[in-house]
């Protein structure tokens, strides 16, 4: 079988993802959603790809003008387009990241429901700290409490693993040592006292700890977001002496990356327990650009190292494109190895296979939930 | 029309470049004009291209040898070497930087006048500043006097920018925050002590924030130049806390941005002001990466972010190798779009001429000059 | 002669290497060669260049299994194995590292009997100071006594250049200037006082400087390596200040570079005395990715700046997969430039002469040695 083939049947694991909005979308919220900035969206690589590959899939002629296909979205309505996008993903399993809403999006539930698949939960932990806040707390207790709420969260049914938004808080440039309790507290007396979100590197190195005790996967954005990213202090590489000292036995993720790509890579070629994908990145550059930046990305890394994400955040479309562009570009990157005479075609097909669902499912142990 | 037609067509717009050296040139200062180095200049890419590309503008044939082209250059004369380079360019409209002068070169009317083409000057601010203390300035008049004569310079006729060079004199490293007026004194008084460049970090932010307060685009070098760069520290991501206290309505234009084209393209698509180019990196890499260049700087750069310049400097095959080794870049790269059903033909039209000129014109107002 | 052939035909000068193991290895001790770390090491892009271009070698079918190749490669034991893939090569002179030796590995003398070949030596500093430590040195007399066993070391026949791992111990971020004498003794004071091996900041930089005093080419290690490298402090770029500091008649090569490249060309293109391979990344990314990254480290650099090596350690199988990834990365991209008309062909025979044999016996004097 060839390698798109391959991909073609195989069912993805999105092993990082969030909700889409579950209602209608004026032009100005759609456009927000569509790029980081949202600045001339239509004339992105993402808008391009969206008119190009998205309109077909609500029935438009590839290239629709944006007038047109914002027509042709609210004609459909949310939930059918939700439905249509989510379809076209031919994602088995989804990995949804539930602490990001400043939108309401769908639970794991409704986008598995959407999608006639699986969705499980990934915790983000700086939401449980702030929840925690929320809820209020003495700075000698948060260590303790915050150590609990964590453990509270995961072992809510479907759960999966935990992320962390550090590269956002303060970056990476952090001491790996864990901190003591007393540093913890005295951050906690700080940070509690005031209002604002989890950005204390105390606090934030706490929280790396506390998911490594924890032992569940771990994922980290790294690389490139929206503008509160600060992209030099968000190089993976930075990470290296606290991943030096993270135990084997739990799996790091590092998410999106670019254009650490290849940071990220020497990272997984060297430390046993550090795995990457290049979601969010798929959708912005497109399908016209995903083939450069997973032969970037795979340059080094062991091919038991590589995940599928699509990232994809509040509009349904980034499904079908990371998909789209995941699929296209593994399967152009490895059947052109393949015609070149660099890969056997059954090691291309089982290479494939592990990077768009079976690496996901190991390091996630889903198959041990069915 | 396809692209390569389109642009082609074009008359470009090349919004950053600075003035040819009028005279005839001997090897030596050839060489040394060719390369930011100076080391076997006819055996760099830059060289291999001006053996190739630029030859038959001469009348010689493809690859002719570097003694040839030489004799062929003085044979010649300046004068028509110079016309000749600066028409096969095809540029309408130049926007020359005329503050780096170790070299006697045109002014932005006499470079008109050999390209048979219109010519705008942008204000090199560094330079502004140290005009003031050549002409002697008191420590505590520093900061009234500075704004005073940038504000001067910029309402000459035909200024359509101003550019800092604080890549080369701090690095990006800098605190965001305006400084306060008795720091900009206290280190007027430290720096008008004593000869030198503006090289301190207080008056390159006190000329930065300037600079916004003029609000006429203002162009940054970043990335690569000569041995004086030091490379780490012009990444423009190290800008982002200060660009994110620009105002939307001060267009930043980073310059150059190899190797950091990515992180430029990271700063484009978060901030509404911020645009780039990979002007200098044209010539320097050659038309046989030109096109490899522009595919990673437009990777999720939005189209209305690109722009030409050339950065051509002393000697004018630089005009004819930027515009050729931007239309073939370019070129091939919507083309290939085109071709693969990514992109439609008139998008990539559009795309193009907005890249080449309509963006620049946009920016630099430079329609309301006619 | 079309640069494949030229390439085919000429004799390699593979200007840092090291040794091979002359014993069998059993199966965890060739895995863990294949990788810096050690993680799956068959499915990477290593394991599948050694399965596609390595097995044939043992008269196996391309992309053998990898039980059929270690059955294989036991079979014939490592003497034959050895002196296959050495042949395989086609190199015709090898400047070994002979400093990093965890595992008992080939002489220089052995290794050049294996290839029929001729091999010099590379002295590496940090294991003169490390020997000098252990065989008991004053504080006091540290300075003079390394400058004494460097200049004896590099006395020795067949020396032909000295080596650092300052980007292992304490990377790039140094003061570029010369450490004083008291400060040295005050910390060798320090360094002698416990075990370890050289990583204190002013020693090291005393070694640099040593090494510009004895004048030999210098090769450092930068970028990627193993799980002892922090990659954000091996960036080459970084060492601007202390290479702008460095006399033009010292020759610095830059090594491996990896995922720096370009930041290597720069520094390449602008000072003199700075060269650059890719080595160890050949092998690494295999010649799927060879010429990618080829074209990316020569996007600006002069040709008279490249030069080859495997980097090949421990395995013999890196001497073939580096030669051959070097041979068909560089006449892949060269060739590819002469077929678009942008090179003349009898130019990119030379420059592919220069980048694999002559650059190295240039810099390194060694026509003056036979």
């Amino acid at each position: 079988m060839r390698v798109h083939e391959a991909l073609a049947e195989l069912e993805l694991v999105d092993h990082h993802c969030h909700g889409v909005v579950p209602h209608d979308l004026d032009r100005p919220a759609f456009e927000s959603l569509l790029t980081e900035g949202g600045v001339t969206p239509f004339d992105t690589p993402t808008g391009i790809a969206v008119r190009r590959h998205c309109a077909p899939v609500l029935d438009l002629a590839p290239h629709a003008h944006p007038d047109e296909y914002l027509a042709r979205r609210a004609e459909l309505g949310a939930r059918e387009v939700n439905r249509r996008f989510l379809h076209a993903a031919r994602t088995g399993t989804f990995c949804v990241d539930t602490g990001h809403t400043p939108l309401p999006l769908t639970t794991p539930a409704e986008l598995a429901d959407a999608a006639r698949a699986t969705a499980y939960e990934v915790v983000r932990l700086e939401s449980v700290a702030e929840r925690l806040k929320a809820g209020g707390v003495e700075p000698d207790a948060y260590a303790e409490e915050f150590t609990r709420a964590v453990h509270e969260a995961v072992r809510a049914p479907g759960v999966v693993g935990v992320k962390s938004v550090a590269a956002y808080r303060t970056g990476f440039g952090l001491d790996p040592a864990r901190p003591a309790p007393e540093e913890v507290t005295r951050a906690a007396r700080t940070w509690l006292a005031h209002a604002g979100r989890l950005d204390d590197a105390v606090l934030v190195r706490h929280l790396l700890w506390t998911a490594v005790d924890v032992g569940m996967p771990l994922q980290l954005h790294t690389g490139f977001g929206d503008r509160d990213i600060r992209l030099h202090r968000a190089d993976p590489s930075l990470l290296t002496d606290w991943l030096d000292a993270v135990p084997d036995r739990v799996p790091v993720l590092l998410l999106h990356c670019w254009p650490y790509q290849r940071q990220a890579a020497y990272l997984a070629s060297v430390f046993g327990q550090v795995y990457l994908d290049v979601g969010l990145t798929l959708h912005h550059v497109g399908p016209a650009r995903a083939g450069a930046v997973l032969a970037e990305a795979l340059e080094i890394t062991p091919f038991g190292k590589l995940l599928y994400s699509s990232d994809a955040y509040g509009v349904a479309e980034f499904y079908t494109l990371g998909a789209l562009a995941f699929r296209r570009g593994l399967g152009d990157l490895l059947q052109g190895r393949v015609d070149a005479g660099e890969l056997s075609p059954p090691d291309a097909v089982r290479l494939a296979r592990w990077a768009g669902a079976e690496n996901a499912r190991r390091i996630y142990r889903l198959s041990d939930r069915f």
